[in-house]
């Protein structure tokens, strides 16, 4: 029995349980030269998705409707006649939200269990912390000593950003929805402070406050009258890297916020959009850095471990209400 | 007699005639060792002097109250106990409104009305044209083949901008508000397209048809609904250059727009606030290239000159209803 989880309609505004389809097949799966049969054995579920539900225009293609979601995934090799993977290995790759499927090995790469759990291969060591490690690195250019602002704070990336601004001698705030978070991301990341933006009566001052020599570096996960509040408190020469913007991804209308042309002028600073994918060439060199960084045990991290494939679409849509600490992954 | 301008009030939205103060003073200016006594010949006005008159934080000081206000002056040097100026000798420099002063030639800049008309030292040759050049090169970093679109492209900045633009092979829009002004940009600046956005029905439609291929660069003068309808055009990795918001330079209060976060996620795309004296270092090299195009004639430009001291005031409120063609300056 094989499940699958298709897209049956795009999501308007928050996405729902009855956007998705479940379909099971009796089907044995026969694999041909240079192929390999995959078990899935972990399921990641990203903000990024809900723009890829969407017909509108973008520059990731979007998912076809009544075909199956796409995600990282952790799978293991249970037949292969493929001579690069063999019976036993793991692989990560963008592949189907299906219990088992075969693939013809592109894309796939072998992730090693003995080295690090395999569920970081989707978070700390997946695309997570190349977003972040990426994102700090070639936008946000940080200097020690400088503020960076982190919103998502608590999020599989907001979390490895603060930490890597820690190690690079930043001094990191971290913007989140609950004071449990709050507190992680102080204790448990090493945050210099936190401001819990659902009890803040003033988000500009509580970051003035937090900030009192400014913001120069923003890693921005949310948008949206967080990101407004930032933006009052930069210092000249500031850098917003522009990695997300959760807080409206399901809005129906265009959102509105402040003007940021002017604040750009007056303090002669950058926001700049940020997608990992087209910073492929520096992968390499940057898993190199956050192995080194997570085996000398400076970088960890948390995970919200969902079980079971049926919670697959649950544990997308529960991202948008913040009930994931770190990496939302589904285990099968 | 010696006439000068003041702040006397700081503007409450448009700045208006009440806002200054002339005085006239019967007075012998002497020069002591070191001194020169200048003799105001044109004065530069300029949207930026807008917001040196508020008291809000800027990197760029405001201005006192009850203090000369300063612009880019031409002067002539009327008396001299300084070795490097001669008398009848020409300066630019940022100087009061006053018809004469004493300077001691710190930041002042000889320049030869031989080589071209002493008021291109305000505007092509001078800080209008080092903002085109440099705000272009230094953030728009344009590839021939490329889209520019320029707002406030029939102002000082935007008619220089958008010559540079063509003699570096772009395909060049101008958004501007009369038909004649749209007229100038493709008659006599090149331009390849303009859009009036008085009479344009739907600014995003127009420049989806001005720009086929998209927008790589945007040069943005005005900020506002002008710039909310370029972001829906722009191209994966545009680049915008966020230069001045006369549009909202006199709001009282704060301006909102569409959010521009999702855009520049979605076109990894990056807005870039732009202040020419951050790239002091820089002004030699573009000086020269400026230069260099203007006789070989491939650059022109078109100045609204004004007659009289006394009409300073109203030359700068008149910026911000458009009135001018081109670099606003005032002749004494």
């Amino acid at each position: 029995m094989i499940k699958t989880i298709l897209l049956k309609n795009r999501p308007e505004g928050t996405p729902s349980m009855s956007d998705f389809e479940f379909i099971s097949e009796e089907s044995d799966l026969n694999i041909k030269e240079g192929e390999l049969l995959l078990e899935t054995t972990y399921v990641s579920v990203d903000p990024y998705l809900r723009g890829r539900m969407s017909a509108a225009k973008s520059y990731v293609p979007s998912f076809e409707l009544n075909k199956p979601i796409q995600s990282g995934v952790i799978a293991k090799v249970i037949a292969s006649k493929n001579k690069n993977f063999a019976v036993g290995d793991f692989v990560s790759g963008m592949l189907a939200w299906k219990t088992k499927q075969v693939s013809n090995g592109d894309g796939l790469l072998k992730v090693d269990g003995s080295k690090a759990p395999l569920s970081t291969y989707l978070g700390v060591l997946g695309m997570t912390g190349l977003t972040a490690y990426l994102g700090l690195e070639q936008i946000g250019k940080p200097k020690a000593g400088e503020t960076l602002v982190v919103s998502g704070a608590a999020g599989a990336v907001g979390s490895v950003v603060g930490q890597i601004g820690k190690i690079l001698g930043l001094t990191v705030i971290g913007i989140a929805g609950t004071d449990e978070k709050i507190e992680m991301l102080k204790n448990k990341f090493g945050f210099d402070a936190g401001i819990n933006y659902n009890t803040s009566k003033d988000m500009n001052a509580d970051i003035a406050k937090a900030a009192p020599n400014g913001v120069d570096i923003y890693f921005d996960n949310v948008g949206g009258p967080i990101s407004d509040a930032v933006l009052f408190n930069i210092n000249r020469f500031a850098r917003m890297i522009i990695c997300g913007a959760i807080s409206v991804y399901n809005n129906k209308e265009l959102p509105k916020s402040i003007s940021v042309q002017p604040f750009l002028v007056k303090n002669s600073a950058l926001m700049q959009g940020f997608i990992v994918s087209n910073y492929a060439d520096k992968f390499p060199e940057a898993m190199k850095q956050l192995s080194t960084w997570l085996a000398d045990g400076k970088l960890t991290y948390t995970e919200t471990i969902v079980d079971g494939f049926d919670n697959i679409p649950q544990a997308f849509i529960d991202l948008f209400e913040g009930k994931n600490k770190g990496k939302m992954i589904v285990k099968i």
